[in-house]
């Protein structure tokens, strides 16, 4: 095993090399579209939690986390694709989408072909039989319920906490747990270990979300590099303003009439603090995410870069300092 | 393994029985959608084919089989989900498609589920070392390179058989050779003779593709059960207009020109025999594929199921009667 294991930074540069790999060395046809997606790499975020997760006694990561890592972040990729044809966007991670510069049909491939990409990836280690009990494909199953929960729930002003929590499992926390889940199974084999690591990964996915829907009330579009303050207009309800029409009832009943301008729901969201009580309940998974690591009882260093992953996604955008009230 | 082990009927029942699982035990929220297409069953052709590829030499199929059979039948009805949505098709099997009756958003993600219920239910096999060379997903990036390439080609009136073939051969054998090697891997080791497997059911899925590329050019709508005649006019050009093109140069020019109407289309492929032309090259594929069959020196039960799944491949909807010349 040892001589397939390496440096965390050693992994990182692999998985990038091996997601470049699997844009860059696609069949020619699809490799315009694959090649686009490269052009704005994302932060990697969960290709590092897998690495993280995956790391021994040593410090060291063993080369199977690496087609993890890329696995996860193409599969990560084939949802955005996908999910720019449900949401009508046209712009992500600053690029244009493949919806928008090369149409519906071909992004509906596009996100296909990157899937079997990925799982074709989870199949490169050699002995995968110790890696039976990871199963990515259900993570899947999950991401779609959450898509297809926020689209049946589109401009339902009366979705409640309860079920827009389910729609973030689903849309964004399933595949952070799948992450957590893939890193730690490289070398762990204790079921209650392997529980909690999916358990830190399950609220770090909470909170990653949480933030990304405060975003959309907060910053400037030069700044989130994405389409923002376009939820309301797409219809997706989010915590803000779910908090916001639960202070103010009759902003619902307009919203439901259709006489509510999305200028004016930023502004009341603002008003009553939707963002405040979106950070909030974020703090809330925040230390349950802590009292599961600590449990972990994991050597400092690896414990230190779950925090930062954990601060990155608590703090999302706007940098630690900026946050801090 | 025995007691794992059925008779051809019973695994054909079990095989449905999983199929209707995965579509009616959807979670509720898919299960609308999920439902809608278990009212269409198509013929399992691809299902029956991984069975009767996995009768051992008494006769009796796997488990394991039943489990490979159902999932390549959800992954292809996922693929029609896509399809239909990259056509624009309101009918399949006689019913409304998922795009058409639900819209297109739905219609990704409920293709996407499909697709990772049909990877899941892959993994049901308990012993799946056994079974590490069977790499669906590297078919599935056949099958979306497949309708890339079919997608880059639409209205390319100047595509030749070569290119042809390659759609084809991405877009429907990849899926019959997959099965064919999924069922024959079930009690099959020796290398030569899953080739032998794979490439039987390659052919076949040319000759299926084929004769269905045939269908848009004879029969009726109430026939054909899916929107007829239409291939033209999706901009999908198929060998029986590659060969008339061929023979008259004329009107390749005049389609070129947006100056072919649809009904002049059929027209001239009747004139120039282009079905013909078309059958004849399944001709080809159908004597490679007996070739083939014949090196295994299956027991002849086997051998004759093999047979009808090739014969109703190439006689497609008309019945062997009707199509003999």
């Amino acid at each position: 095993m040892t001589n397939k294991s390496m440096t965390l930074e050693e992994a990182f540069e692999m998985t990038k090399g091996e997601v470049d790999r699997m844009l860059h060395a696609a069949p020619s046809l699809i490799r315009v579209y694959t090649s686009h997606l490269a052009k704005a790499f994302g932060k990697l975020l969960r290709a590092k939690a897998v690495l993280v997760c995956a790391m021994d006694e040593n410090g060291q990561v063993h080369e199977d986390a690496v087609y993890f890592a890329s696995a996860i972040e193409v599969l990560h990729l084939a949802t955005l694709v996908h999910d720019d044809i449900m949401d009508d966007a046209d712009l992500r991670r600053g690029i244009e989408t493949i919806q928008k510069k090369f149409g519906k049909r071909t992004a509906v491939i596009c996100g296909d072909y990157l899937l079997s990409a990925a799982l074709k990836q989870l199949q490169r280690p050699e002995d995968r039989s110790k890696y039976d009990s990871l199963q990515i494909p259900a993570y899947v199953e999950q991401i779609c319920m959450g898509e297809l929960r926020q689209n049946v729930n589109n401009r339902n002003y009366d979705l409640n906490l309860f079920r827009y929590l389910s729609i973030i499992n689903g849309k964004t926390a399933a595949l952070f747990e799948a992450s957590y889940f893939a890193g730690a199974i490289v070398h762990e084999t204790d079921e209650k270990r392997l529980q909690l690591f999916r358990k830190v990964g399950r609220y770090t996915g909470v909170i990653f979300q949480l933030t990304d829907d405060c975003i959309d009330y907060e910053v400037e579009e030069s700044v989130a590099l994405k389409d923002v303050q376009s939820d309301f207009e797409q219809g997706v309800i989010t915590l803000p303003v779910i908090f916001t029409f639960w202070k103010k009832p009759e902003l619902k009943e307009q919203a439901k009439a259709g006489k509510l301008l999305p200028g004016e729901v930023i502004q009341a969201v603002k008003n009553s603090d939707g963002v405040g009580y979106t950070k909030k309940t974020a703090k809330r998974y925040y230390e349950k995410a802590m009292a599961a690591l600590e449990l972990l009882e994991l050597p400092e260093v690896q414990k230190q870069y779950l925090v930062e992953i954990l601060d990155k996604s608590y703090y999302g955008l706007k940098g630690k300092v900026l946050a801090a009230k």
